[in-house]
């Protein structure tokens, strides 16, 4: 049905930006030094960038690493390195793949860790037993063999208010507006972050623990006169929480609880009853940084 | 190409067992009788049996409620009840579809509840804030209007332990058998359960935290020698645990935790660096019962 | 917080129902013999039962394979044998571990096949080159090593017709009914479909094509007063088209198209623009056997 | 656990780059002006950029619009406009909200059309009864009220071959290189391609069309030495089909079909058996441009 059928005659044309790797590698990595064990849970993709012109367009895969091989250095330097953050990680990572990749003049390592607890048994933390958590801690750090690129990162977290949220003052002349101003109303926002930091030597799994920490706080704290104003204050508190930050960008999706219509059926619904509904969503996006 | 073009001649048939109702329904409630809120998120099925033939056979509609009907009645009946835990309000469903549904002689509903827990600020858990957790509460009610059979459940609850588990002493001379033995291995699992009441007085919540909290505390406490043997401990804990409980059924993949093979590249890998295979996987179901 | 302390009493239990395999296995199959490559694309599990109460109760393996094995065993199998359909592969893994499983009284193999079509090029199917299509065909062979009982299926038949079907004539005194009666609104479901076999001989590849094509024909051939008149017209039309089939079951979700309130903004809407429901959805479910 | 008690002083911060709208609205369009009904199943997000720091920094909404009016103003639009493709109708959207959204200066609007068939019945296209296609249709548009930017795409081609493809001369001195050779394999991706245009007039259901059918064509007439060669192919021989394309890119992943190791069990395999591995995978990215 939608068949080419006769070759057309070829025209000249470049390779220009590029890249190759491997995603989705998942290394599990036990410390079992102490009988408390520590874990780490990751998802890596690795990326290069270079002159691979040659494998493009002339089929000629000398300069190439097999994918294969990337998976297998992942794993390599996870036993050989990986002493520390996931951030650290990709450093390893990244500088490895510019120093030893032919014809690569720059990665980027792209994590995501899966965050377990330890199960809490006879009153305290087990040494070696835990219980997967939901958020999601993630860096991403791209660098040219010289320099670093840092960013950080949570995914998943999911945070919602019964009250102390509104939506009033919006623009209602136009002819597509039907919602009614609500003083009183459920906020859900399924929250995504992620921030630069201002030098190179923040300690980030310490960042990390106070920025998922001052999000929650923050989301507790204020009358919510929009999304927008959370997602602005949010920003302003990590800033203020974490002077190793230079900027967070959130990307925050209004997850509407809509107040169900029970006057219908003769019941009162005084903010009881909601749909949650999957989609669409409001979605907001923005950078906060310092002045 | 599958196309199937003259009609065939109609031979005789029937109806036989046939449901209809509404799935994925998502209901939020809040409890704000006092300032610290309390709240329930559930995803609603409710399913019809009766004679429903007329509709099937006849296109005659007049012995039908529309599923929207049914939507609709979710959201009032969780307005006029909902005063406890799912299979209480399960119980409330089933009853009043039996009751008011037109030719409808049983029912069953099946929620799932996704658990939030209060955020924690300034020392306390926050009155009206919340943080989504990852496990699902379930539960199965199905009734014809005298009794009621309800099941309760737990979902997404995913542990793993580094040590203090093993596999060895299973049939090695078959021809396709390849895995080494160990007995020391990484053990994870995707713990999905269901129960069953002796009596219909439970206390479905306190139970629900007894199953919860008794999974992880013995999910820690044993050396374990097989997925399988691991399951029978659990239900035998969970049975002694709750008295209320008369059979419980489990569904454990054993997600694989693959040593990866450093070997060949001149490391070791003493239990360190293992592949988190996304599958196959062994899947183990049982039920355990009270003897 | 919902940590249990205390090691409750050990009370006496004993396994019931149980029974171990492997899922998810996915394998690809190439038939090479001729220029004109034929592929299988499937994703297996296979499970078995017996007595296994040795490995559950006393951690005494020496019953079991590893599910290392039976994974193993599932593509051996698929190299020697598989030369036909699902449902014949579905029978040679069963009997296999019947056979050859330790204490293995009965099995059950559930095989889902992942549809490819040949790439149209300059005219005609290419030898070698496929593009995947959407829907899936299923079996499942459960067996003891005297019979077997087969049931296929097809998952992800997304059928929608845009006129020449209504929902009128339903319940519309109830309390909670808001809906109103439409003689023409779009028809959209998504059909998991199975059926079981009068005889051992059916040609399972030559029922499945006539399934899948009469499925579609008979979604276009009438006006249909409710997802419930369809689904037994889809019935009634399979079993006339294919005299092999004893019954087939239909799980239908009514995936929603709501006409769009255009009103309020001065517009028409004509059953033209509609908004595509993602949940709730009503769902029906029902078997249709030869009268 | 990761609670942050006190709270910080406040430190001097600004928003920067920032966006909000509305995203997953799913738009079913009914053309029924001929007893052939033309339809159209999109999923649509909007998103506006623009001066919205008084919402963010004081809490002030007079210069926003609801994001349900966004939602509203899809639905009407596409029952005055959307006459043609998503690529104009995504115009249509990012005009309306520059000129009508207060404070607004530029906007995008990104759609994915979701593909259906009409279904074959009686030897022809049925007129008003379809199924749902694998493949998606993507466009992006971006615009600030004088031009728009507009990108095409395609996602969800699934194309595979079982010969004519092989992987080497990469480089194997590396010290974790572990993969053979081989000049015969599967090859299987996952194709998401995206175009930009050269003018403004382009005729793009006709250029998808051309793409489409090119990009299957073109990934059976070759012998394949890595899938970056295969990625250069398809985009040389998409721009030579389609002179309205200034530049396209592609992401392929490399879903490895791995050779299953039959040796083991004293069984041939000569690419006959393979494991389907869900991840890693290897990813290509790259731009192909007109030299």
């Amino acid at each position: 049905m939608t068949e080419v059928q006769n070759t057309p005659v070829k025209v000249k044309v470049r390779l220009t930006e590029n890249n190759y790797g491997k995603a989705d590698v998942h290394v599990f990595k036990v410390n079992r030094e102490r009988p408390r064990h520590e874990i780490k849970d990751i998802t890596v993709r690795v990326a290069m960038t270079g002159d691979f012109e040659a494998a493009h367009v002339q089929g000629d895969n000398t300069g190439l690493l097999a994918t294969d091989t990337v998976r297998n250095t992942i794993y390599g330097l996870a036993k050989e390195g990986f002493g520390g953050s996931i951030e650290r990680f990709g450093q390893e990572l990244v500088a490895h793949f510019v120093k030893t990749g032919p014809r690569v003049t720059g990665a980027f390592a792209e994590i995501t860790e899966h965050l377990w607890e330890r199960i809490s048994a006879n009153g305290q933390g087990h040494d070696h037993s835990f219980v997967r958590q939901m958020p999601k801690r993630t860096a991403r750090v791209e660098g040219d063999g010289q320099t670093f690129k840092v960013t950080s990162g949570i995914e998943n977290l999911y945070l919602l208010k019964t009250t102390q949220s509104g939506w009033e003052g919006y623009v209602l002349d136009e002819r597509f507006t039907t919602l009614p101003e609500t003083s009183d109303r459920v906020m859900a926002t399924y929250v995504t972050a992620k921030w630069e930091y201002l030098g190179d030597d923040a300690d980030h799994d310490d960042v990390w623990q106070r920025v998922y920490g001052q999000l929650q706080q923050t989301f507790t704290d204020h009358y919510s006169p929009s999304l927008q104003s959370t997602l602005y204050l949010l920003g302003e508190a990590v800033l203020s929480r974490c002077p190793e930050i230079s900027r967070i960008w959130f990307q925050m999706p209004n997850k509407h609880h809509l107040k169900y219509n029970l006057e219908r059926f003769g019941l009162e619904n005084n903010n009881e009853i909601f749909h949650v509904d999957p989609e669409p969503f409001g979605l907001m996006e923005g950078w906060v940084e310092r002045a």
